[in-house]
């Protein structure tokens, strides 16, 4: 029945109403963008499925959205028509609070989701499963000429997703050790990010199919079946830091035992619950930190870091049309690593 | 059973044998004690009733030990005869692995416990409660002159265990807000520090007879029953850090949720396990964080902060022959906050 409620819902979203109802007016601080790319994120999954219970139908899914400006208000002063522009996971914010003033818009209360919420204006914010968008110049990122728009597109969730546990807790100091866990949108982007900053990379998966992957695609420097105790048990008190970005259940104790002394493990996935045993954090002085995507400085310094040093997201690109499976690909993990929707020519 | 057992090996370790049994020769980089004091920690409760099976009869507990310096080897540079010094909980480590390199001996893989363990030279070590006590200068810290012996001993255990994780997080920053569960031997050391570090300080218990104790005698600037959901609700997102002092279990997630972005929530007890729903780190960008005791710099550092702040345990003071009265009144939280032993005026 969601299957279904969803399809009706993407129908109408996609393909009833024209996209252009779901623009707004230009104001002052908005850039308007005709969308290029999208990349397709689980979170697509979930609301257009509303396994939350909280989707507002007809319902515009995407929130990794690359395009080039079409028209800017008077008061925009970082782009122009004609620049190549990304959006990533939120819209707006109240840029008052603690957490706006420290550029962390991601957790201000009042921050805007780039789709299904109730943006100030009242309206319901619909994604990037679109041809337009208009955002105020603070949620919108430059993208440097020559990055190519469809591989933009997932660092505006994947990529600052786990960049951003990684410099939050040094981890780009060449020589320190990192483990991954879970080779999907998110831990492939770690995996990249891991080498760009000179760390050795361990890899931890449930699959030996991903080995080769990960190995002599990916470059990282070592694949760990995580079910092998003698494998993880060789590993013991070695890893610096570990981004856990698995989103299904798994036992944490073997992989906090994996940190050195301080070490730390990022959780950016959603399993239904985190548990462990005390030890496992009070005698080796470990931490667990969790987080959520990035501030808007975070993910224009990322992109930058991404242009700068040739770090491009794995995607295979899909037209409008083959949504609907490519949604079902991503629930079965049958992607490498990131659908990304080339919009520009869905629509001709 | 078991406190059958505990006694009478208690009565072994402490009436039949002659304490200088269990000390040694004095090498070239010991420091040989006379001790005063010694606290009473729950270690002391957990391992003379063998509740993690690994005790070694007859065991002598203690490792909160206050003393004067009674004889040094002949490479000991620190300290002199006559010197106020106090012991921990380790008296000894390889002093070549990197955590010793740098000082975070107590996270050492060959630390060896200051009882219940076997030392380099292959003996059982033997804790305070007793009369002498002979350990590597590097293990020893110089008590100032005039802070009382009875005193210091307390901060040996509870006070670099509670002091370590505040350091590290830096919560010694005047203004920051400061959450302490518990309110025993180790979250009253807390909440002294953060009054001292200039912090708000909430205390969580969960009784209401508390509350006289930790606002007007302790100081604290609040007080949570933290079984009160309204009270809970109203502290929302407004603390920087969280002392975790409890030793039994209770959830987490209420507590992660006072954290503000960014927070820290640092366990220092051993619940039976740690659960949580990952929401409640990473909507916030919170952390989890462990730890136990500290390393030797930070242990001496902690007392000289003691000593120049005037922070002193608040202690009940007792004699040797009241020990089993004690350890039982400590598993019945009866104490206020810590019983220390009057060692020098038990045996005479």
């Amino acid at each position: 029945m969601l299957i279904r409620e969803f399809e009706i819902n993407m129908r109408h979203a996609l393909y009833i109403y024209p996209t252009v109802l779901f623009t707004r007016a230009v104001q002052s601080d908005d850039v308007s963008l005709r969308i290029t790319h999208c990349g397709v994120c689980f979170a697509d999954v979930v609301w257009t499925r509303n396994m939350h219970s909280d989707s507002i139908y007809p319902l515009v899914p995407g929130h990794e959205i690359a395009g080039v400006v079409t028209e800017v208000g008077a008061d925009v002063k970082g782009f122009k028509v004609g620049d190549n522009v990304g959006v990533g996971t939120y819209v707006n914010s109240c840029q008052d609070c603690e957490n706006c003033h420290s550029f962390l818009e991601n957790y201000c209360p009042k921050s805007v989701l780039t789709f299904n919420r109730v943006d100030k204006n009242g309206t319901i914010t619909k994604g990037g499963y679109s041809t337009h968008i208009v955002v105020p110049e603070r949620y919108c990122f430059k993208i440097p000429d020559g990055y190519p728009l469809e591989k933009a597109a997932p660092l505006l969730c994947a990529g600052i997703t786990v960049y951003t546990p990684m410099m939050r807790h040094n981890m780009n100091q060449p020589g320190k050790s990192l483990g991954v866990i879970g080779l999907g949108g998110l831990g492939h982007m770690a995996v990249k990010f891991g080498k760009a900053f000179g760390l050795k990379v361990t890899v931890f998966s449930t699959s030996e199919s991903k080995r080769d992957e990960a190995i002599n695609h990916l470059g990282a420097d070592n694949f760990v079946i995580s079910s092998d105790t003698q494998q993880m048990e060789s590993l013991k008190s070695s890893l610096h830091f570990i981004v856990d970005t698995a989103a299904g259940d798994h036992p944490f104790d073997p992989y906090l035992s994996l940190l050195k002394i301080g070490g730390v493990m990022a959780i950016v996935g959603f399993p239904s619950e985190i548990k462990m045993h005390p030890a496992s954090l009070n005698l080796g002085a470990r931490t667990l930190s969790g987080s959520i995507v990035g501030g808007t400085k975070d993910i224009q310094a990322m992109v930058n870091f991404c242009a700068a040093n040739k770090i491009y997201p794995e995607i295979e690109i899909i037209k409008m049309d083959y949504i609907n499976e490519a949604l079902q690909r991503l629930v079965n993990r049958d992607v490498k690593y990131r659908f990304v929707i080339d919009i520009q020519n869905s629509f001709q």
